[in-house]
């Protein structure tokens, strides 16, 4: 049993600190890079690719809605096209970073409300698959399960990586349940650790009680809440002592 | 004798349009394009890059200083680690939109007062030239001749060419005349067309009237000023009367 | 009978110049001034201001969603609170270079899809309300006939005037036609005319044919369309053959 | 003998935090708000004018270059007029807030980089003056003793108030030592608190070891470093056990 943890990182920007990179960056095999719209600007990008880099963990890229000041968490009426052309200006800057450090663009991941929307958007989910297929065809989309993000992928002849969350609760269709609900963010470690355990073997808890089943080959690590490193170093750990591989996307998508 | 032929496009932006793009396109062999920091936008950049490529016009990215309001005319105190950084940022984003069109990338010239201040500032020339270097060796630096930016790009290995400007008057040491003197815009179509001519064969007659020497491969046509898309048509067409070759850098520059 | 007439202005931005406002303030009695985030800039809002003073035209902001890149024309999913401290910010800063002249803000009108989600969402209605209430109570609301602004600003204790689309179609239940469908504007110019004396008598034709009831204090006249100064002052010109009073809104509001 | 002491406040920004303002406000009698520019937003604007409100702690504008990547600490070459127009547009952002809540603006203090070129360049101190003497006279222009700003304040009627910096070295001509030197800033909490004692009785040691005279109205106290808040008590306390009054600095200028 195989799978690929993945957090968002480089979410600094300016004079403003956020996340715990350097330690997240020991227990995940694939990093969402920030491309400056959401968060992120030149000077922590090419440092988080950096460091990236040097802890042998593969790099995407996180693109987002035009939304500084909301962090990207705010839906946008979004054409298609726009949404093509802002994936594609995102994944260049970022692939330029990478480049400069001979290091290969792995996957994107769309950021915050931009992939909520893309999940179920499928005009949304074609303009972000359209940007990566006409960059560069190799490239990784990354999305929750029978969403339209991998469906838009498949038509595009992408490969696709299924997506697990690891503290947040499911509704019995699989999808997530939603953060303005109660009981939407699972706190408590312990559990999440067991969660995280179970859907690599292909189950998870629906917040109903109701065991269902669930396909994932990358695990989300929230990186930007207080202990969110110590977190991620506990699941790593758990799974290792589970004799579960935790091993880069790349070799766990055909 | 041969020369290439510049012009500043892709400098609309979201509701706002700027410049003669369609008409000038027909008159230069290589576009500056503008990559969002200063002027541009993605959905701009992707059909700037179209245009370009269906006028067989070659591409270079035209990166500024993070300065949307004042158009990138005006002076930053940047680090050379950010010059290197924003230059970076904005050419992969170009990059993408070209090649996501099959259409490299010919050059790169920094645009209005980054331009200006790398002239004559080594730090930030070398930051331009870092960058470039880092993301493709291939890239031509276009820069005053004499200027710390073509001294930058031989510093990091880069191919360099020399700019004229059609409509600037010259001081007797080959700098620019200040926009801020009277005299340094030169107007006068049939003056503009009869300056470049001369400059092309190696000559040109600084504002004291002395005539001085200049060696240029490029000349930049201004495009956003009423009637920029006319004069470039007249520029084009007294060159090719005189039996000069109008060709892309990429063929003038070693 | 009498009516104001309103219209955008202020949103040319640093390079960028956009709308006929020199010309079209000689037809209309008061002006929505964008505030810097959809459109205009500092220096914009001192000279709309200035021209709107010199043309003694009454003035009132146009605050926006914070999205240059779309002018203000996307929804976006903000909190009430969003909405009010965004109007706020907004028109507050327009309220300084009003205040410099010794020119007092007359009315608060939203700009593009803020106004469009405002119209049929209550809360984002309150928090604009709240803010003109918070700020200065005597402020007018400019909205839709029988809208979510005008209610919330009835809620606030806030004055209310509604407002006519002189180029708009309507269906029959006194909404605007989705700019999305064929003949959601009307562009012949005898038409726009002839639609403004109609609804300040009280009537305008459906998109189906059937003539509805219509009440407003004041009609738009869109500026950044071309023809719009000229179309303008034929509306005007109308207007006072027809013996109608053109005077400021709030004159007409108590 | 009395003194105010002030701080750079409001900074967060989005899902960014920054600084210790809460606890910071229990020491300070006036704070700069960050007007959106280069740090804050409007839910951070009227957060912390509310936390001043119930502080009774003074509120002034904290105007910046339109820097946000650079957090307003970079040099821009601005004219005099834009100077003027980026701080009536801060000003009146910021004055909305307060004026919301009953708050009246007692200051104005330029921050980072603007500082920095108004106390030495005439003409970008005369158009922060000129700004805030047409939007409300009674304005107090804070400044480092002896500068371009404190001159421009006289010039335009303005009150001025003279500022020393508790944690920074001076030089023997009374101006602050660059932060690019060693030694610029002092980190040492005894040193610091010595300081701002001595500086309240009219002396400061100078970074060549001289004492040399300085006459100050406002103390800043830096907020974003670690421990500014415990730093600021400590200030505070030993000002209280000197018998120094720590007072607004309305009541301390003419």
């Amino acid at each position: 049993m195989r799978i690929d943890l993945n957090s968002d990182m480089g979410e600094s920007y300016g004079r403003y600190t956020l996340g715990e990179d350097a330690e997240l960056m020991r227990s995940v095999t694939s990093v969402n890079v920030a491309c400056g719209w959401h968060a992120g600007d030149p000077a922590v990008m090419r440092q988080t690719v950096a460091a990236a880099k040097a802890a042998n963990v593969r790099v995407g890229a996180h693109p987002s809605y035009p939304d500084h000041l909301g962090f990207g968490r705010r839906e946008m009426a979004l054409t298609r096209q726009e949404a093509r052309d802002y994936t594609l200006y995102q994944l260049g800057a970022l692939h330029a970073f990478a480049a400069a450090q001979g290091v290969p663009l792995q996957h994107v991941k769309a950021h915050g409300a931009f992939y909520n929307v893309a999940v179920r958007d499928r005009e949304i989910a074609l303009g972000i698959a359209e940007a990566m297929a006409e960059f560069d065809p190799r490239l990784i989309m990354v999305g929750l399960p029978d969403s339209e993000l991998l469906r838009a992928a498949k038509t595009l002849g992408l490969r696709a990586a299924r997506e697990g969350f690891a503290d947040r609760a499911y509704n019995e269709d699989g999808t997530l349940v939603s953060r303005k609900e109660p009981g939407a963010v699972i706190h408590d470690a312990e559990a999440v650790v067991a969660r995280v355990l179970a859907m690599v073997r292909g189950k998870v808890t629906a917040i109903t009680g109701k065991v269902i089943p669930i396909t994932v080959e990358t695990i989300c690590l929230h990186g930007d809440t207080p202990g969110a490193a110590e977190l991620a170093r506990r699941i790593r750990q758990a799974l290792e002592a589970a004799a579960i591989q935790v091993v880069p996307l790349e070799s766990l998508v055909a």
